[in-house]
């Protein structure tokens, strides 16, 4: 059976969701030891987006194939059951049954990410791991403004990591919102999909417009350009959050 | 110099905030620590109040005497020198002079917690570390009808911890205020001072009641009875937080 569940993670702790050598720990590597451990099988997990190390995700869409006729824990039952055998900051929601022909990465229709900036003087020990500490000025009307050249259809191979090797670097973005929560600045980004380190070179690019070095409308030259050396510098990991993911 | 200064930390890490022996990490021999690097002075670190193991502070005031003349940091300027030393979960804020008659323990009016129960039927991996996960039904109405016979002014030994010495076991409670905000129950309690373990057993005890167990008029007979064995069990360090603390 096609088995679709949901993750949540904090990814602090964790090289990243996807599985490495055997002593790398990762949310892919115990999501499956997990399942190993349940019910004896060994399955393949896979995300609908790899996340990097440090990187988190609310709803990171998963798929397996299992058989359930070998095992004794209905459906309903498996998140709970998972959840009892990872650690507390990887939850496993919602486990359900999903067609053959759904794959959690070729169907994606919208996939959102939340980048957050702790904008302040001093850090939070609270949520210190889920933000990018930035206590120096940033102006957010500049940023928003230089965002607005994101929105749209482009080639974005400006904002991709240089080592990467995909077919296509044109991606659309739907919508790039800018917010300022109390001290927190929330960067959410929705997308048809993401080139490799794509949300964390834009959120860089738009941080030199907020402090200034940059002017908002070199946002569009950069993504005349191409050239990943124009863009600003990638901000950190642990700011970036895997938000949601939406199928047809 | 007398010198004041707020501190938040989450003490998820740490052995709490008393100072030990050397080899166990606390917050007040990290804050003492790195006081010691800047300075090259051994100060004793005071607090508004001592907190166990894996619980956290929004503002625990601290107090030290130390040489300013000594070093050249201003103290407008000693939190970032402090805080560059510091792992990012203990954050000094607002150091300031103090007079020399101020304590920070002695001169408090006014103690407030924060005690969070995650009330879901999951986990949440991002406030995990600060939140006692509780997945079956809670009344909070129930709640909240226990939690009146509280307020003012009793003897509370039924909800102090059975190994402590103090010279009276009367406290008075000015408020007890639980909200579900989403799915967190948050617990303010706000006092004039509090018996070891007070609020996590105030807290078990109000859980025994949202869950069934108690009726909410039993807490009147409990407090009557100034019987620790009455009272509910202490609920989980992690879900607690000393939220403020109020002087003159």
């Amino acid at each position: 059976m096609r088995v679709k569940f949901n993750v949540a993670y904090k990814g602090t702790n964790y090289n990243g969701f996807a599985k490495q050598k055997d002593n790398i720990i990762t949310i892919q590597g115990l999501l499956e030891q997990a399942i190993y451990e349940l019910t004896q099988q060994v399955v393949t997990v896979i995300g609908s987006g790899r996340t990097d190390t440090g990187v988190h995700a609310i709803n990171q869409v998963c798929l397996m194939d299992i058989n359930t006729d070998a095992f004794h824990i209905p459906l309903n039952r498996f998140s709970r059951a998972m959840n009892a055998k990872l650690p507390n900051d990887i939850v496993v929601k919602h486990v359900e049954e999903a067609s053959d022909d759904f794959h959690p990465r070729y169907a994606v229709k919208v996939k959102t990410y939340r980048y957050q900036i702790l904008y302040d003087d001093y850090r939070d020990p609270f949520i210190d791991d889920v933000c990018y500490f930035y206590p120096y000025h940033l102006d957010i009307d500049r940023m928003k403004k230089g965002a607005q050249y994101i929105v749209g259809t482009h080639d974005f191979k400006c904002f991709c990591s240089a080592n990467t090797q995909v077919k296509t670097t044109v991606r659309t973005i739907f919508k790039l919102d800018i917010n300022l929560i109390k001290n927190v600045i929330q960067i959410d980004i929705a997308g048809s999909g993401f080139l490799y380190n794509m949300v964390r070179i834009i959120v860089g690019t738009l941080i030199e417009v907020g402090r200034g070095k940059m002017e908002p409308e070199f946002v569009e030259e950069i993504i005349a350009s191409t050239n990943r050396d124009n863009a600003g510098p990638t901000a950190p990991a642990k700011g970036l959050t895997m938000y949601d993911v939406a199928y047809e």
